[in-house]
């Protein structure tokens, strides 16, 4: 533990973002203001601004940081890799990501659950990483419609396992659902 | 032409759908008022009440209905049907309807590919149409996470699909588009 190291708080993201969703979790996203999380985790607004541009980007402010690695994934599969094995790497790797970070997940996923809007803000994000998925096909000389319909089953096959991951009693490792779920897609779009 | 029977006005709804459609074009979203519709249309703003809650719904009215008659589809298909050609039947009475209005449904995605709010209530409306496929797969007696992953991929060959008949200059019908683009997402899928 260091501190006291002039205005350096340590840790202080973090601690921003676990008292933002203790309090969305307890008094609703709405009704928390950011003045009420940088009490919570004893620093000032300003530094709260300093990390976030509002309290809906602590929800939102790994986005970005998740679709590069996804589309780094994808763009450093090996060149004979087919393109949906292409997106199982960035998937993946977003898997492992999100797996790392457990508690964040599901906290953030039970205030998003509890907001429409948030939820409109959570499909954005998704269709917008399918967007930068199919692009980063096409960069590998994939063509179209093959990119953008491989990009979205993949985020449906990532959609799905996360609800599973979410929900299922067992703790089961998110990378191992999207596995199965790729597994699934292939078997039911075989199907008939 | 029937007419002047009292307060009855013929193809109300058409008229108001075609009026608010061309003022969406001409001055954008936000800036268009009900009585600007009423009065393009010939008709009341009483009258439009009676048609759409708000100016939103002239885009959305259809929504419903669509999924009804989706849902529907996939009811009836043969019980000998798999899961993904039981999708492929919804999707297809989709297409036929769509297709059907085609030039009310060019204009309207122009009005919503313009406002991002439009758009977010767009892929909204594809995220409860996924969650009413699998339910209509779970009535039929397909497990989780086929239901659901067959749901999102059907979802997935109809936003394609879609997208290529708006942006394709030969006309190719939407029907067939939605063939084609399923056989590609069997074939992206496969591979690999």
């Amino acid at each position: 533990m260091i501190g006291g190291m002039g205005r350096w708080e340590p840790n202080a993201r973090g601690r921003l973002e676990q008292a933002a969703l203790e309090l969305y979790a307890e008094h609703g996203f709405e009704q928390t203001t950011v003045a009420e999380i940088a009490e919570r985790a004893g620093l000032t607004e300003r530094t709260f601004f300093r990390y976030f541009a509002d309290k809906r980007e602590v929800l939102f402010a790994g986005a970005g940081t998740l679709r590069d690695l996804m589309v780094g994934a994808l763009a450093g599969a090996p060149e004979s890799a087919a393109p949906i094995e292409a997106v199982a790497a960035a998937l993946q790797t977003a898997g492992a990501l999100i797996q790392e970070r457990r508690e964040f997940s599901r906290q953030r996923q039970a205030v998003i659950a509890a907001n429409v809007g948030l939820q409109e803000r959570e499909l954005i994000k998704l269709a917008s990483l399918a967007s930068a998925l199919a692009e980063a096909l096409r960069q590998r000389g994939v063509g179209e419609p093959a990119a953008s319909l491989t990009a979205e089953a993949g985020i449906a096959v990532f959609k799905i396992a996360f609800e599973r991951w979410q929900s299922e009693a067992g703790q089961p490792e998110l990378p191992r659902l999207i596995s199965e779920s790729l597994g699934e897609l292939r078997a039911v779009t075989a199907g008939g």
